[in-house]
């Protein structure tokens, strides 16, 4: 990492702004709305509508799994900055004061009118697994001008989730905001977000992994659908070759850090009662970027992405209810 | 009560249609934003935003007291329907959804553009005490041909929430669904709603309680402050000259029941760990009125109305997170 140069910003995220809509439901209700348990799938307005009508008594909260991520690393005292797309209504609202209210920097973009902001229907079953059903709305309209330049550029590293890769737009905003980074020698890292998203985009992925990726996260079976291979150690060997850091999480068997030279194993931090998995993975990655951009040690760094990642999956929703630096 | 009479449901309430902003904060919180712990305080526009905007990270849930009551009956397994009125916006759309979730028919009142769906701001605080500041909205907009009659001319018991009393419309719904009921043989049952607020309508509530009024809700604070007495003695004795049957909850200390003949003490249920208060009050009424509305002894009415309030303060959040049929 470039120590050098002044950053206003740990870290910069890209991603979907979505506010989520949280309800119980037991495996029959997953059956019988022909769910595919633990994975996201992108949904239109119709379908948003005729699942919402059928979903029972639900939590509206703030989500996005990179606005999730820069939460956590504020949560722990670093400092974000967050850009992604809202509509100037009451869900956008919420979405902005979220934020806001845990001191990341938001970076909206320009406003759009007629398109709502959007939201992530999360099924949670008595399992604690999450199955999520995204309506993109207006943050699926996220294109190169929105990226705040000035933002990229004064964060020390740039974080972006893979599900901006489901629309043409953002993938270019995604690759324009990549470069500025670069250019003003920032790194760059992505998350691969969910194992379907990596099958409908993969060489994509794996262009860009291996092009303009500095540090990748995903969990084990994005990894491997990344690299289209049927086990982890071979996963683990194909990621090595292509990139210089990447943290894959394994639930509770913890996670594994990749570098040219090791394989460091971390142990997941233990949990009482796991009553939610989501945004397991994507404060995971906010410990470890905490820890990364303040110059800690790997290990450390995969420890305090354990500690995250154990605070989110302890209740119900996607980001820490309670002072990450306390736990650290 | 008529047993006579068929009846569409148990249990009709009317009420300000709210969505709950629920976020925690300490102490210095609520003297830095001068709120009166405990207390329900109506917010105009100015100040929900400069409330909203010093607030932390927040959730966003149904809420408005008459309708987490009609969703407590309806998780008994009774039928209930809520009165009470929504904007055609985001909020009025997660409103209306999560009454239907659970089987509360919905009377939304004609629509009306411009004013948004109210909200209410509560602060809980570490020692789970929640503290009201409410928005309005359209909720206040209601007015007597909001009332959908059949609806409350085919409840056994119509439920009112006390904080209608604000708004002099509001007021006149209220006056005007108790007379329809009361013209269908039905009965009448009003929930005092918060001391301030008998405070500001003292003379109103006496009248209505001891004119139209068949069952009173209230805490001891209410009812202490409706008689304007120093002692919980000298209100159930003034309540009992007023009215046939009154519910008064007293927190940890259980509530007790006065008629005409007796004053029945009903103890709390024990709680392991309370987390949110907000709702102890809605959630007890639910059990007794499901009860009542059963032709249960009035013991047996208490209980169920323990066991509600009960369930709803181990949890963050105003309405049953659990069927309560399945805890009775």
């Amino acid at each position: 990492m470039p120590e050098s140069d002044f950053a206003e910003f740990d870290v910069v995220g890209i991603g979907n702004a979505l506010v989520d809509v949280i309800a119980h439901a037991d495996d029959s209700f997953i059956d019988r709305e022909s769910l595919v348990k633990g994975s996201m799938t992108l949904i239109e307005t119709e379908r948003a509508v005729s699942l919402y009508r059928a979903l029972g008594s639900a939590v509206e909260m703030s989500g996005g799994s990179a606005a999730n991520t820069m939460c956590g690393v504020a949560s722990f005292g670093g400092t974000a900055a967050y850009i992604g797309k809202v509509s100037n209504d009451e869900l956008g609202e919420v979405f902005g004061h979220d934020l806001r209210a845990v001191g990341v920097a938001f970076r909206p973009g320009a406003p759009e009118v007629e398109t709502p902001t959007g939201r992530c229907i999360i099924v949670v079953t008595p399992d604690a697994q999450r199955t999520m059903n995204t309506y993109l709305g207006v943050s699926s309209m996220l294109c190169p001008p929105d990226i705040d330049m000035p933002t990229v550029a004064s964060g020390r590293v740039l974080y972006m989730e893979g599900y901006l890769f489901d629309r043409d737009e953002a993938k270019a905003a995604f690759r324009h905001a990549s470069r500025v980074a670069h250019e003003h020698g920032r790194m760059v890292s992505l998350t691969l977000s969910d194992s379907f998203c990596v099958d409908r985009h993969r060489d994509d992925f794996r262009a860009l992994v291996a092009d303009e990726v500095d540090i990748l996260f995903g969990n084990e079976d994005e990894l491997m659908s990344l690299y289209q291979v049927d086990s982890f150690d071979d996963a683990v060997a194909a990621v090595r070759a292509d990139c210089a850091l990447a943290a894959i999480t394994r639930g509770p068997q913890g996670s594994v850090i990749v570098t040219a030279d090791d394989v460091l194993v971390i142990a997941a931090e233990p949990v009482e009662l796991v009553l939610d998995t989501t945004g397991a993975g994507d404060l995971f990655a906010s410990g470890f970027l905490y820890g990364y951009t303040r110059g800690m040690d790997l290990v450390e760094c995969g420890r305090l992405g354990s500690i995250a990642a154990a605070e989110v999956i302890s209740h119900v929703g996607p980001r820490p209810l309670v002072e990450l630096r306390k736990l650290a």
